[in-house]
């Protein structure tokens, strides 16, 4: 399992692939986001963003299948406490292809819990055009490596 | 429909309840958030969440369609560029029912596109103790009455 000591600042992790489709779009959207851009096609080919698109969750809940499948079912992790900014950039339209990748961007120990180190990580979703449809800022809570706090705490 | 003038600062809406069933909680993770404590009872139970607890995209998406009910499926609203913030808090569990409301902190026009509002608000989900799970500070693009942007571009 990867531990704390294993995020260090700058190191990366790349998305599997994902294509949307009007189902899973439609789906998604008749149970969290009822707008008619997500619902409805002829909505959303007359709307602004040109087509079905997905609702701004949804491509945010595929991000955190992504997260999950890059690095998160592998590392000793305690859950987030939230996200600093989401940020929906372009459509994201039935039949696109979505991956990216997220990168550490800051790494340290708690000071009330110095067995868990919080990791901030910036996701960038990507389309099949290499444009970046959703960025993510976000933290992780990831347990030390056993042992090593102990160590401290007697050293 | 409401429009830009109906979002002054301070203005609430209050948000109708849904209580988080086991079986949606693990079908949203199974296929978006597939950790242990979201997926498996005993597994939420022996972690810090204290039980079958729902992934924070779940609660968010959950968020989202009380949003729709309680505003925007009556709004000339124009979607959003995303979130400034969304925390949580505390666990969601099995059987907890979720309500809340949302206020307006920031309601301004748009310099580039004198037709659209952009209207910030607070949003709070909270569970049946009053407790609060999850805030999230958004903004939603929201057009102003017909008639009147144009008015003004030629007065």
């Amino acid at each position: 399992m990867l531990c704390f000591e294993d995020f260090p600042v700058g190191r990366r992790f790349d998305f599997p692939s994902r294509t949307m489709t009007a189902e899973e779009i439609v789906a998604f959207a008749t149970e969290f986001d009822p707008q008619p851009m997500h619902i409805d096609e002829a909505a959303g080919k007359a709307g602004v963003l040109g087509g079905l698109a997905a609702s701004g969750w949804h491509t945010s809940a595929v991000m955190m299948r992504m997260l999950c499948e890059s690095y998160i079912d592998r590392t000793a992790g305690e859950g987030s406490p939230g996200v600093q900014s989401m940020e929906w950039k372009r459509p994201v339209l039935a039949g696109d292809t979505l991956s990216g990748h997220c990168r550490v961007t800051e790494a340290r120990t708690s000071r009330s819990r110095p067995e868990i180190g919080i990791v901030r990580f910036v996701a960038e979703v990507t389309n099949q055009r290499g444009e970046t449809v959703a960025v993510c800022d976000y933290a992780n809570m990831i347990r030390v490596k056993a042992g090593e706090a102990s160590a401290d705490a007697h050293g």
